[in-house]
């Protein structure tokens, strides 16, 4: 057999496409009902006359909890197409413009940026639609014997979300390109086709900007106020369903952690291959389509993968005891690592010609790369990941000594837990930073940033599966907030518990490996950056490459590095603005409503009037941010000029990086060092939950919510976005006064 | 009259010194006896029987702090001699092997090392010992009717401090090259000579490492375990002579804030003229010595213009009310600035000729420079620091907008308290860095990185007035807690507050000159590490810049960013040990004694037991952090060349900024949020001290103390210190494998 690199994606695509839809029907199988009095039941304590009223609870609850996502999706997805619909007509011009009116390019440019978009808001919403869909099967399952079942249909939530989105990325990438390909057909043109791909990129990162800090501001605020509310009104827990922000936080969980976060991941997959396209463009020439495709290759295998590695967790050895649950996690990102690398080095030998021919981004001529050059800087990204992630686990797990360091630190109060919370996260980037580091200077000097692309799409190869668990996290979250406000047996919230905390922990990591990835794309996408300046200057700019010691560099290296701290100080804000609202909110309720606390309460809280404040404040609280993050490297390509890009693209990344590890990190320590302390016994030294121990870890995760979910993941999306947009407009930039932009400094 | 920069600088130095003098002479005749029963007081509710133990209560207390913080420097500078000691070895047997066996320069550059050493540690020393002499005194002042006599003090005492240290420094620099000049009597080989000097900007910066991280973990060790203390054994006040925490806390002060603070403040205008020193000194070949001389005649009149300024807070407009005590403290700032730039440029149009050259540190041959244009750029640092300045005081001053929403989101909690404090101190550091960003174009593109060395001379100008500001804040704070301990009349704590209050708001802005002198001062010598490494390899090396996207360099550049984060997590985490030991310790007392808290207490603290922990914790806490700034730089030159070594410099500057500028400005905001929140009306919204919003506030503060003292302004050193290290050792770093360094990477 002898497979070409096109059929191997859209093969891995139309796989990753079906295998989606099976999972999708197995979940479709489990009825919403009370399975409570089934005969396989052997935990619960409910007779069997409760039951038709528990489904009609359940049901109730599925719908809110639908009806809240879905609506704000379409509302924040109506900004986003505002958006969409008008920045696609200024990608138009202004990339026509500066390519001497090259009407095809700037077309190009911008249909790609439009199905970018489009597929971006797809993922988001099917992902959404899949969790809500699974939540309330996951709790149902959580009523049979063991945890199997409720483990593999939370499982089951992730995976289609992990495949389709992989499957439909690659599927539409490709057939863009190929369509493109119609028009470019000589490969010396193929530099042009990948350059009006990147639009592709821009669109999916757009959309993640404003789906990971729209969703981020809704789930963070309604998540921290439900917290909140605990110190407002006594003795009310986050899920009671008396909390009448109990619903929006919930509705957050599919709208955040589910969509906004399949958007980002989306917009990670879309850059990162076309910034290896882009740059590795040059392959085509001597390689042929197939060598040059070989980064989209790589996704395709991953996705095989992922999916042969699936099995393990849902039917080879599955999940049988609390303690397997965070085992079987783990086991799924090792085992795509160990099987990763050789099954790259078997497809760069097999796609990759013996030798081929690659243009430097910086400095003459070209490298003449071979097979195992790439398999290398792919592997480096791979292992670099895994590393990455498994020292998220260390600093944020319980079982190690930095969080247990952090749940100590609570006996002195909430400020001891502050300073050692954020110590924790600033440490916490040391080793990531360092793996890094070798990661690109291995790569780079390799295979020149082409190797550092491949780096990065090697850390994203295993994306499917991390998705896969980053989708299960929430899916369990939602499942324990439906048992709760069902009043389910409490065996049930106990089981969503265990399969919940496993997933916080796994979360970590895989927000390590998106940061990671995320660093490796913005250099890439730099450097891409520098070679299309390059070609559009004839070297006469960036020849010889970027000049850190240009007055102008100088100075928006310092502006860059200030733009993610901004960036993340507005995100905080507004979560905490929202919550702020939240909790008066919840305050006027209960205030109102005297009745509501009753053990039978005679009253209803008024669920929607917090999902309306959530929904308000993260629709008008992401414009800013986002805003921030597109028009800065706009407008400072526009009147500064290329060199002032280089050095804001490169002071934010610097900058990026670290903030988005220990705020991820210090947000996932605080809250597993609460979860740590509500382990405990009343007795022991730390005194367990509802001590004044505790009262101070929780105000450490209440702090640690936008940290870990709001600024902290967002980071990863600027940096790229920034990147990427420079890219898009690289031309433009160049078009102006030979690069210095409208102000023409020297 | 035909002053050479020799007799100004000189000149400069003996006023400086005389006036330092003068004004320990008028602190002097203060005598440390109750006054409150004198003919003067309108105050004193004390009768006369008092007084006599009153006295030798001051004098018992005293005599306490002075020997607490005369110890505790003793044994810090125990350490440093031994570390000064090695190092002066390793710097000559480097340097000497570095610039092929010539033990010259070696050895000049150890016996500057020495030399900037000794008088940092001579700066601290002092500064200390005024404090301490002032603080009671200043306490004895406040019993005198009106405002006057005790700002007077307390203001006189820093300017003991201010005039002392720049005279000492600036003669000391100058007599140094004085000698070095007898063996390079050519003006072609002043550059040697400048090269030799920068190892007195080495010795300061090393002493200033441990010295403000020692210090600043001394204080808040024993400030935040003061305040936990509080939490712990209930409705104890911090400066209570119940404490047992009290004392260390009032030794810190001294220690940390005074002669931590001297010794930073001493290492920053050693190396901005080092810095500038080096840079220009190719301008003694066409402009001979005076005009060479010209950066260290910029300070030199700068202290002049500070004399002169000093008469408006002392005597031309004395303060008479507590509204008065900000104003007078931020005239001093503004006057400086105001009569600075009119100042210099006099100086330069006397000094320097009409035109000379200066040897470009990237790119070929020279510039023509004319005095105007040395004028431009050191009034951009002196204007610049002054915005700085003014935006620091909006963060962190109660009168304003941002501070009073810290304060109002302590009404949800702790949580919301450090979500908005953290918010603030990171969108606290964008028009800092704008302002940075243009002061750094501005004078880079008028006299290439000789006028960012002379912006950065420039911020530092009104240095006397910016420490005379900084000592009178701990001078203060002591004197309140003096008034305590002695348990003076309240009105004399009510007026030392005031002195203290104001003192926090200027104490911020003397941070935002600190750190913007530092960022301006780091990339001078970032500058001069090229130059001198582009001279070692005859132009083979950053000929046309340094380019980032070398594989090597980049990834320091990533490394680099991650230092400052590691430094501060080191640090905060420091202080947070030290802290809980405290609170232990000050259990373990109240448990064992447990009639410490009655009214006439029979038993009394075991104030040296605290003493003890906050000096041993800062030994050994100083030393790693320390190290790691040391010895980063110096082991990436050895191991891994010169292009790593310029990534590292970079990127923690980038990374330093932002992070020093938003850790004071959070911390500045949490203790003024507190205070504003303290002055409110029990029955008014924020419901005044005691409530559960004043808590929350607390929080705030505790965490914000590290932030602010510990780890936010030791920033500044870590990316100075890292700049000029690498400057010291740059020929030994190139002559390693042609500054490839051991590895030999490419």
């Amino acid at each position: 057999m002898a497979l070409s690199a096109t059929e191997i994606i859209l093969g891995s695509a139309a796989i990753a496409l079906i295998w989606a839809l099976i999972q999708f029907s197995i979940i479709k199988k489990i009825p919403v009902a009370d399975g409570s009095n089934t005969e396989s039941s052997a935990l619960s304590g409910a007779s069997g006359e409760g039951s038709d009223e528990t489904t009609a609870r359940l049901n109730e609850i599925y719908t809110a909890i639908y009806e809240g996502a879905d609506s704000f999706l379409k509302a924040e997805y109506a900004v986003c197409n505002i958006f969409v619909a008008c920045f696609s007509i200024i990608v138009f011009l202004l990339v026509t413009w500066g390519t001497d009116y090259n009407v095809a390019r700037g077309g190009f440019t911008a249909i790609s940026f439009l199905l970018g978009a489009g597929t971006s808001m797809a993922s988001g919403y099917l992902g959404m639609k899949v969790a809500v869909f699974s939540n309330v099967r996951t709790t149902v399952s959580a009523q049979k014997a063991g945890f199997t079942p409720c483990f593999n249909t939370a499982f089951r939530a992730g995976a289609v979300m992990g495949f389709a989105l992989c499957g439909l990325g690659m599927l539409m990438l490709y057939v863009t390109m190929l369509v493109f390909k119609g028009y470019y057909p000589e490969p010396e043109d193929w530099r042009l086709l990948t350059e009006s791909i990147t639009g592709y990129g821009l669109g999916g990162s757009c959309i993640a900007m404003f789906g990971r800090v729209g969703g981020g501001i809704y789930t963070k605020a309604a998540d921290v106020g439900a917290d909140l509310v605990g110190k407002v009104v006594h003795g009310i827990p986050e899920d009671d369903p008396r909390n009448p922000a109990t619903i929006a936080d919930n509705v957050g969980d599919n709208v955040g952690d589910v969509a906004g976060m399949g958007s980002d991941l989306f917009g990670s997959f879309a850059e990162a291959t076309c910034a290896a396209l882009v740059i590795g463009s040059s392959i085509g020439v001597s390689g042929g389509w197939d060598a040059m495709l070989f980064p989209v290759a790589v996704s395709a295998v991953g996705v095989i993968v992922c999916l042969v590695c699936s099995f393990l967790a849902t039917d080879i050895a599955p999940v049988r005891s609390e303690d397997g649950i965070e085992k079987a996690l783990k086991i799924q990102l090792i085992s795509t690592t160990i099987l990763m690398v050789p099954a790259i080095y078997f497809a760069a030998e097999y796609l990759l010609p013996e030798s081929f021919d690659l243009a430097t981004a910086v400095g003459e001529g070209t490298v003449s790369l071979e097979p195992w050059m790439a398999w290398i800087c792919v592997s480096a990204g791979v292992v670099g990941g895994l590393i990455i992630g498994l020292v998220t686990e260390y600093y944020t797990s319980h079982s190690y000594a930095p969080v247990r360091e952090v749940a100590n630190s609570c006996k002195t109060g909430a400020a001891t837990n502050m300073i050692y919370g954020i110590s924790l996260g600033y440490q916490s980037a040391v080793i990531p930073v360092l793996v890094l580091s070798i990661v690109i200077y291995k790569s780079f000097a390799l295979c020149d940033l082409y190797g550092v692309a491949l780096a990065a799409i090697g850390m994203l190869s295993n994306l499917s599966t991390g998705l896969t668990i980053d989708v299960y996290g929430p899916v369990c979250d939602n499942a324990g907030g439906i048992a709760e406000m069902a009043e389910l047996h409490p065996s049930v919230r106990e089981k969503t518990d265990a399969l919940d905390a496993a997933g916080n922990t796994t979360a970590a990591i895989g927000k390590g490996f998106a940061i990671g990835s995320a660093a490796l794309v913005s250099l890439a996408l730099f450097g891409a950056f520098i070679t299309r300046i390059r070609a559009s200057s004839d070297d006469a700019l960036f020849k010889d490459g970027v000049n850190m010691l240009e007055p102008l560099t100088f100075a928006f290296l310092l502006i860059g590095g200030m733009i993610p701290f901004w960036f993340a100080a507005m995100t905080m804000k507004s979560v905490g603005l929202a919550a702020m609202q939240m909790v008066m909110e919840v305050q006027r309720q209960f205030d109102e409503k005297p009745h509501l606390l009753d053990a039978n309460p005679t009253e209803r809280p008024d669920y929607d009037a917090c999902i309306a404040i959530s929904t308000q404040a993260s629709l008008r609280e992401m414009i800013a941010p986002g805003a921030m993050v597109i028009f800065t490297p706009l407008l400072t390509g526009l009147f500064f000029g290329v060199h002032a890009v280089s050095g804001l693209l490169v002071g934010a990344l610097i900058a990026s990086v670290q903030l988005a590890i220990s705020m991820s990190n210090s947000g996932g320590a605080w809250d597993n060092a609460k979860k740590y302390i509500e382990k405990a016994d009343a007795n022991s030294e730390l005194k367990g939950k509802g001590s004044d121990i505790h009262k101070a870890a929780v105000v450490g995760d209440t702090v640690g919510d936008p940290f870990k979910d709001t600024s902290g993941p967002a980071l990863n999306i600027v940096m790229k976005l920034m990147a990427v947009l420079s890219l898009v407009f690289a031309d433009t930039f160049y078009a102006i006064n030979e690069g210095k932009g409208i102000f023409n400094l020297s």
